[in-house]
């Protein structure tokens, strides 16, 4: 069995509600509720970054971001703190979910999660790109909002990594060594680090500085690695050379920026082979442009199939 | 719900089999085994073409091909073959399975078609492409073959129709004007043709002379619109305009090439804005190089995401 690198996503605010104050025992029971466990915490003076058992949860006094991946139901923790905050006190709240590599293996899909919500809340659903390709599914809270200044949130989701990365983590390095080789840690300077190296592999990283964070979660597995890495640094004219910068790190043969800016949709990123394959960008009612872009190698040389045996099952055992 | 185009696919060969004796009742009944109907039939010197309610099945003296799509189990049509014609009599079989739209809802995974399969006869199973992009799976009996001649087959599996092709199987149209409209009967000179507009929507067509077919099954179903067009024409250096043709016809945003033949890989197809984003062939132990490539369109421009409502449901009611 391949482990799912693909994450839910959800973001949701609600001014003055001082979310920090709900503390570390209210933190573990969400994580829970999702089926993810709180590894370990690390403090900005405006944001706790929880490492999850699968992926992240950032808690800033107005918003909570919680990413988890695997096979876990991230659905019941936005819907249990829907209830908790009282869906007349939320400003804003996003649900996302990636396509995944294995459907199937899911508890619900997309469709299942939007008769949660949209019994709850009153929101809007998109899919952004065609169902056959990489894409994305948003659900969002159909209520006007602004952001504080120039919030915007890049995330870059990476594919069969090529590279001499993939082997970093995929077990038999010592936490040090992954630190010292891969630099993930320096990514952007001055923030405090939170990271774990799984067993029998995978790493996860939370960086955070005042309000600003990065998060990266590495799903090693040949034949289904993964990597994500999410900011919401503003990036400006920078952008472009850090999505370089981290796409050369893992070297995959595909990826996927999501872009959720007040006003712009992403810029192309022009870094052959790679060449843009899916492209779409949306207004939302709830105050941001949202872009998806997929990236692809044009590839020359074939490659050999990979032989299929028992070890390739992919099916839950219960299917 | 949409409906799934893409297709399973087996071609069994049994030297001295005359498997045009068995007759048209034997093969309704294989037909129905897989979920399917017989609607019509024609011949040539050399081969049944039996047009189904999914799709297609050929029948020569020596050969079976059936393609099913939807939620057919055509594994079940072929393991009675393997059955009532005798694992040692068989001289090759092949059995395809592309990744699907919507694979939750297919009864079995390949993975589940294998064990039945390989219960029966020994073999070999690959995958083609990585599970996040458009990719093949394929088992064959691991038996030495050597073909007829040139015996090669070519698919072009279309995804994503943009032009005006898909509004033309969307119902509302007589045969006659998609005959005379779509010129898919005039591919190749000098065929019979059999063909059948499916209500609301829908339309199959088979073409047959002496030994040689083609084939065209097109889903217009907006979001999830596919072609399928396969032949076993000896195209040689045609080859080339033929599927520069095919796609000019249908306009897909993205396609796949599946190529079987005694010694050669696919050639690279040069026409923009397409680039080939996946490309692998497999030398098989059973007489065939197999190769397959995907091609995604460079896109430029942002579309707009697409709203999801009671109506985009993808889940089968019952999940």
């Amino acid at each position: 069995m391949f482990f799912e690198g693909s994450e839910k996503k959800f973001e949701l605010i609600s001014r003055g509600a001082r979310f920090r104050q709900r503390g570390d025992a209210y933190y573990s029971a969400l994580a829970e509720l999702a089926g993810a466990k709180v590894l370990s915490k690390i403090s900005s003076s405006k944001l706790d970054a929880y490492l999850l058992s699968e992926s992240s949860l950032f808690v800033s006094d107005d918003c909570i971001t919680m990413l988890t991946c695997g096979r876990t139901s991230l659905v019941r923790a936005a819907s249990f703190l829907i209830d908790q905050i009282g869906p007349a006190q939320l400003d804003f709240l996003s649900y996302e979910r990636k396509n995944e590599y294995f459907p199937h293996q899911q508890e619900t899909d997309f469709y299942k999660d939007l008769e949660v919500l949209q019994k709850q809340i009153p929101g809007k659903a998109y899919r952004f790109g065609f169902p056959d390709e990489h894409h994305l599914m948003v659900f969002h809270l159909d209520k006007p909002f602004t952001a504080r200044g120039l919030d915007c949130t890049l995330e870059v989701l990476m594919y069969n990594l090529q590279g001499p990365a993939r082997a970093l983590f995929d077990g038999g390095q010592t936490l040090e060594n992954v630190r010292q080789l891969s630099q993930l840690g320096q990514i952007f300077p001055g923030f405090a680090i939170d990271d774990y190296l799984f067993q029998p592999c995978g790493y996860s990283l939370n960086a955070v500085k005042e309000s600003e964070y990065y998060t990266i979660h590495v799903t090693p597995e040949e034949d289904a690695s993964y990597v994500s890495f999410e900011t919401n640094v503003q990036l400006g004219n920078s952008m472009m050379q850090t999505l370089r910068n981290v796409v050369e790190v893992f070297q995959p043969r595909s990826f996927d920026l999501i872009f959720f800016h007040p006003e712009r949709e992403i810029p192309n990123l022009d870094l052959p082979p790679f060449v843009r394959s899916n492209f779409v960008s949306q207004s939302l009612s709830c105050g941001f442009e949202l872009s998806f872009a997929t990236y692809v190698m044009h590839t020359m040389q074939a490659r050999a199939a990979v032989i299929l045996d028992e070890s390739s099952q992919t099916s839950p055992a219960n299917s």
